[in-house]
C-alpha cells in the first residue's frame, strides 16, 4: 500500500510499504477513507532530526473495518469508523476513570496517513459510525479523532458554562474548535485571539464574540480592556508556546483556569503571579471515549459542523504539498483521501 | 498596647504602639484573645531585609468586639469573632464567586500579635462565634483563621472524596491539617510525606493512613510502592519549596490533582510531564468566607479538634521565643495570649 514517510523536517514523501497485518486477536485492520494533518504531524514535519530509518505519520483516521482480530466485539467487516488519536482498551482502571489516554494497555497512533491502518485494541479503541461511505458528514465525524475531541476536553476540563467567559487563544483547527466547544457548553462571552485576521469569519461562525489581533502584551492589555481590567475566567491555550502561555497569566482572570491543549515548553511561571491570584492550571492529551458521546449527536443531527476547518483536500500523492500549505499557514487545515 | 514587630530576619521585638482606632464607618477594633504564628509570619522572619522602620506581625487572631464603626452590621461590642488572614467586604463580584481573597475592598491582614487590632471591612470578615471567652474550643476556633481553612481550601479545590487516594507533603500545622480536611472529605487513604518522624502521632491521629518519611526521590519511590507504582490522585503540596512541588510531580497520579497551599518559587516544570499526564495544578490563599460553614460546625460540635497544632503558648513578651522555636521546629504551632 501507500502511506506517508517523514525522513527529517520538511522532507515528507509518499511510499510503498506492506500492508499491514493482524498481530494480536484485539487489533482490526481498516481502509483508510479520510485522514489528516494534525498538530503533532507539523511539529514533527518542523523539528524531526534527519536521523534513522524516517517514521510513518498520521494520528487522524475514518475508515471502513476491513479486517477483525478474533477477540474483537462489537463490529463487523464493512462498518464505518472513526478512532481516537489514541488507542486503549476502555476497560483498565484509567479508562474507567476516563483518562484512556494513560491506558495501561494504549498507546498513540501514527501510521494514519496510509491506505490501511493496523488498529490496536479495536474493541476499546473503534467508534461506529452510523453513516455511510459517501455521507457528507466525514470530515466533521473524522474532527473527533483529534481537533474537535481535544478543544472540547479543554473547554470541559476548564469547566466552561454559561456565567464563563472564556479567551481561546490560537486560530489553528484545535482553537476554533476550541471557540465552538465554548460556545456549545453555554459560555456566552469567547474572545478569540488570532494571529491572522484571516481565521475571523470561521471564528465567529463557531460562537466567538470578539476577536483579537493585536500581538503579545498588545493582546493581553486588549483582552483586558474587554473584561473591565480583569481577564476572562477560562483561557483556552490552544498554541502551545511558552509565548502564549505567558498571555494566558496575563488574561486569567483571578480565580479563573488556563486550560492548555500543548506544550513545546518545560518550564513557566507558576509562582505567586499563579498562586496569589488562585489560577488553576490544567488540560492534557484529550481521552477521546471519555467526551465522544457528548460530541457525536451534535455532529450527526447537524448542530455543528467542526468539518469546516478542513479547507484544503489532498490524494496521498499531494500530501508533501499539504504540509508545506499547513506549515506556511496557506491553509488551515488538510483532509487526506487516500 | 504592646504589638509584635519585626526589624529584619530573625529580630523580633515586643513595643509599646498607639492604640489602634477607628478609621473607616466600616472598621471595627477588636481585643484580640488569642493569636498565632503561621507560614507568612515565619517566612518574613526568615528572609525580611533589615532596612526601613520594621513591620508589625501576624495575620491570624480571635478576639472580642471592643468598638464598631458606624457601617458595621451583624455583630455588637462585645461578641466573641474569628477573622481569615483576610479582610474583605464579602459583597464585591469576587467575593460573591467565593473568590474571598481578591476582594475588590480587600487586603491581608498583618497587626495580629497584638492586643488590639483594627479590622476593615468588618461586616465582611469578623466571623462571629456562639462560646464565651472562656471556651476551649478557642484553639480550634483560631484555626479557622488560615491554618484548617489553608488545609481545607486546598483539598477541596483537590476535590477530595471517598474515592480519591492523597498524599499531604509537609508536616507543619497546614500539613496536619491538610490530613485532617482529605479525611472529613472522606478520603479513604491518605499518605503523609514527614520531614521528622516526631509529627507523625498527630498526623495518625488526624487520619493518615502510611507515614512516609523518606527524603527527596526516596519520598517519591516510597509513595509509588505504596500505589502499585502510580501515585495518588491528589497530592497536597503544604510546603512551598520548589524541592516539594517536583516531588508532587513524582507522587500524583495521571489524570491527577497537584494543590499548592503555599509557593516560595517562581518558575518549574509544567511540561510533557505535566500535561502528558493529564495534571492539574491548583490551589491559593484560601477564601476562608467561602468554606467557613462547612468547618465550623465540626469544630463546634467536637467533630474535629483541629487546635491541637498549638503545642506551645506564650504571652506577648515570649513571642520572640516563639518564633525562634517555630523556627528550629522545636514546636509546631504557636499560639499567643497577649
Amino acid at each position: 500500500m501507500r502511506a506517508i514517510m517523514l525522513y527529517g523536517a520538511w522532507d515528507v514523501q509518499v511510499e510503498d510499504v506492506p500492508d499491514p497485518v493482524l498481530e494480536e486477536p484485539t487489533d482490526a485492520i481498516v481502509r483508510v477513507l479520510q485522514a489528516s494533518i494534525g498538530g503533532t504531524d507539523l511539529y514533527l514535519y518542523h523539528t524531526m532530526p534527519r536521523t534513522g530509518p524516517g517514521t510513518p505519520m498520521g494520528r487522524e483516521f475514518l475508515g471502513v473495518v476491513e479486517e477483525l482480530g478474533s477477540e474483537v466485539r462489537g463490529m463487523k467487516k464493512g462498518d464505518l469508523v472513526v478512532a481516537p488519536f489514541t488507542y486503549q482498551d476502555n476497560t483498565c482502571d484509567f479508562c474507567r476513570e476516563g483518562l484512556q489516554t494513560s491506558c495501561r494497555h494504549g498507546g498513540f497512533f501514527n501510521t494514519a496517513q496510509a491506505e490501511l491502518i493496523r488498529v490496536p485494541q479495536a474493541t476499546g479503541t473503534l467508534i461506529t459510525l452510523p453513516v455511510g461511505e459517501d455521507s457528507a458528514l466525514l470530515p466533521s465525524l473524522l474532527t473527533l479523532a483529534d481537533a474537535y475531541s481535544t478543544g472540547y476536553y479543554a473547554a470541559k476540563q476548564a469547566n466552561v458554562n454559561p456565567d464563563t467567559t472564556v479567551t481561546v487563544i490560537g486560530d489553528g483547527a484545535v482553537g476554533l474548535l476550541a471557540v465552538l466547544s465554548a460556545s456549545r457548553l453555554g459560555a456566552k462571552r469567547i474572545i478569540l485571539k488570532v494571529r491572522h485576521e484571516t481565521r475571523t469569519e470561521l471564528g465567529n461562525e463557531f460562537g466567538a464574540t470578539a476577536v483579537v489581533a493585536e500581538h503579545g502584551a498588545d493582546g493581553v492589555a486588549r483582552v483586558r480592556e474587554l473584561t473591565d481590567g480583569d481577564g476572562t475566567h477560562v483561557v483556552l491555550e490552544a498554541v502551545g508556546y511558552r509565548e502564549s502561555f505567558d498571555q494566558a497569566l496575563g488574561m486569567v482572570r483571578p480565580g479563573g483556569v488556563i486550560s492548555r491543549v500543548g506544550v513545546q515548553y518545560d518550564e513557566a511561571e507558576i509562582g505567586w503571579g499563579v498562586f496569589g491570584r488562585n489560577i488553576t492550571l490544567t488540560g492534557g492529551p484529550a481521552p477521546v471515549q471519555a467526551i465522544v458521546d457528548e460530541l457525536l449527536p451534535g455532529i450527526l443531527d447537524g448542530a455543528v459542523e467542526p468539518g469546516k476547518v478542513f479547507d484544503h483536500t489532498v490524494g496521498l500523492d499531494e500530501v508533501p504539498d499539504g504540509y508545506q500549505a499547513m506549515s506556511r499557514r496557506e491553509v488551515l487545515k488538510v483532509l487526506i483521501r487516500p
